[in-house]
């Protein structure tokens, strides 16, 4: 067959299934202004759900300018632990051991203060290479601040996709305080073995914390079953909860009475309205909660996380691993010889829902695929072109073409036209 | 003259005063959905602006619907500093001393752990119970959380309105490392004199930061002449951000690189794409950013800015005072025989930009008000009833209007009906 006729062939293939695709009706949930715009971004910021509009503006014509300050005792004081009992059901999490609040930096600097506060004499922090950078910046200025002699030891990796649990594990000892990591892995997609490095950390007598914004509405999760002690994630990515949209933390029931957030605010004072003097903070989750919630942002993300229930994780899961499979099948077939590489793990039990090709011009051919292909994808130093699915609403369709232009942008050279300076903004 | 006449009488008068003011017009660029409605509740949630509802839903149908994640290298990315450079003007700041960010409680972490760790030896925070409770939260959780024997010594006043500068003063020595103060006490109003204060402060080698909440948008600010050191300060009050609306915070050029946030955030970083393992701090304001801010909150705080920064501050606060003394002109002709006491200061140079009134059965009284009367104010323990006056849309009429109703409520014993438990959520 020539080109034309396996373009044919598997566009054909595609839309069969699409049409086949038992969560096709969710992308209607989604606002798509441009059909032409193949969008794998969604794990930066992902589309906006239609209802969340809706939300916002009832929020800005009736709650805010007509309500005013009366809807603080409606809907907007509970608002924390209402999103965060939703969030609960997409993470295995009881509906009070969640709660949306700050943004995931501030919460995980909660948490690791807590942690570290909690087990006292114990002096390291287990991390690696593969979390976010602005994870280990959190953890560095704990440390720093407390002044106690902690230290961060950052495991890592014989390659830049796979993370060995025993890579982890090992640094595992009596002094560990934290083993703090992120599930999925934001460059290579790597999914880590989230029971037993929990369960090697808390063996040893230290906590666990995930991060789990790569994963949250990206991937079925169990944090009560693998009895996870603390996580975090954010709500913009797969959550579509919107650009910044509040974070949440969890921490498991039996703990919340020994930690102790390091911000005293209003929200997790157990008797905010009588004014004492004196911090008394809530018997549970809410105790983690600082200052006032942004509302607007807050409600927006309601929309996202009721979508993601109606669809079910287990759904999502499987039409997301049917479409990094397919990808990676289309990625054989007309990247591989081009000079690409496939950053991210082979085994879809170790993926999560993006998948990294890499090449040595990745950042010239991700501005040619934005600015002259109309594929939005996102890079990550050095080389990874990251295409993120967001099963709501990524079809077969729209990934056989992806991978179609990105072949011919480099077949042609169109990348050559774009400079290799300056990362984008994503 | 009977009470008829008298009411015809101020009412012709209130109504003279509106049809004069210079700042009228303001009215009509905020929503007001019930004209019969009195609002003296702007200290706490400032009404929406036409123009916030605009730029929201600009933001949902063009720059998060369509533009995604492509919005983020347009105004996103630099809306904490470009906020910033507005409420700079308002507070008589340098634009780049300012950047909106987290919430007010975080940002007060952020500074009392940065001035703490930059004053080594020194072992007190001087403050006052006029403070936000919520401000001494903070202080108490950052005192704990270092473990380094922080004692926090908080003044008294030998009365509920006024607290005497040397209260302050006299607490202040080679020991100090912090004076953390709100400007205008939000139960009575009283006005702190900062310059006074932030020198006594500095004399001792201690650090000065200034709660700006109730001042913001409120009363004119002088921070680089007072020569003041931090300061922080909410959005969703007089600066009519919105409801949670993202917070700011002001560090003096001069100590920006002396200063370091505890929360090493990648919004903090110098080169947050470059996804470096070890954090470098921005050399400038922006080290004191952690996060992602809320995009939809923020951009709403923008409208509110741009209205302030037209009508002016000083002719706000002409017309402020002109609004406070009538207030408690009428206060003396119609409430003070009733049982009611002034619980702010009657020295407009001492006073903010509301007036508490007290009175024993104030709680029943503020339900009343709310719920019979339609006129919202808000209530603070023990007997507070705070009438906030917000010049850029509260009118002459309508606070003859709200003291006429409360005269009458309690008058007809309207307050009876309601109960005495519970305070309202406000």
């Amino acid at each position: 067959m020539n080109d034309q006729q396996n373009f044919s062939k598997e566009a054909k293939f595609a839309r069969e299934m699409d049409r086949v695709d038992p969560l096709r009706q969710f992308r209607s949930e989604f606002v798509v202004t441009e059909p032409d715009l193949i969008y794998l971004d969604g794990n930066s910021l992902g589309r906006m759900p239609l209802r969340a509009a809706e939300r916002t503006s009832r929020l800005i014509t009736e709650e805010w300018s007509a309500g005013l300050v009366r809807s603080w005792g409606n809907s907007w004081l509970t608002a924390p632990s209402d999103l965060g009992a939703k969030i609960a059901r997409l993470i295995g999490a009881q509906p009070d051991e969640v709660v949306v609040a700050d943004s995931t930096s501030v919460n995980l600097f909660k948490l690791v203060v807590a942690a570290l506060l909690a087990r006292p004499g114990r002096k390291i922090i287990v991390t690696d290479e593969f979390n976010f950078p602005s994870d280990l910046y959190v953890m560095q200025g704990a440390v720093q601040m407390l002044e106690q002699g902690h230290e961060i030891e950052v495991a890592r990796s014989p390659d830049t996709v796979h993370m060995p649990t025993e890579a982890i594990t090992r640094c595992i000892n009596s002094d560990t305080a934290l083993v703090s990591l992120t599930h999925v892995a934001f460059k290579s997609g790597y999914m880590y073995d989230m029971r037993s490095i929990t369960a090697t950390a808390q063996a040893a007598g230290a906590l666990a914390l995930w991060d789990l914004s790569h994963s949250v509405g990206a991937v079925p999760l169990e944090l009560n079953r693998n009895h996870v002690d603390l996580a975090i994630g954010c709500s913009y990515k797969y959550l579509n909860g919107g650009p910044g949209a509040p974070a949440f933390l969890y921490v498991r029931r039996d703990l919340q009475q020994e930690l102790l957030s390091p911000i005293w605010g209003w929200m997790g004072q157990q008797a905010p309205f009588s004014f004492d003097l004196d911090y008394d903070p809530q018997p549970d989750i809410r105790r983690f909660l600082a200052g006032t919630l942004p509302m607007l942002s807050a409600v927006a993300i309601e929309a996202g996380l009721d979508i993601l229930l109606e669809a079910g994780m287990e759904a999502l899961r499987k039409k997301s691993v049917l479409q990094t499979e397919y990808l990676i099948y289309l990625f054989d077939q007309l990247l591989a010889s081009l000079g690409f590489t496939l950053g991210s793990p082979r085994n879809a039990r170790m993926r999560g829902s993006h998948v990294s090709i890499r090449h040595q011009y990745g950042l010239q051919i991700d501005k040619a695929m934005i600015n002259a292909m109309n594929v939005i994808p996102d890079f990550r130093e050095p080389d990874n072109i990251r295409l993120g699915i967001t099963p709501l609403y990524t079809t077969f369709e729209e990934i056989h073409i992806a991978i179609t232009r990105i072949e011919h942008l480099f077949k042609y050279g169109v990348y050559k036209q774009f400079s290799s300076e300056a990362p984008t903004v994503t």
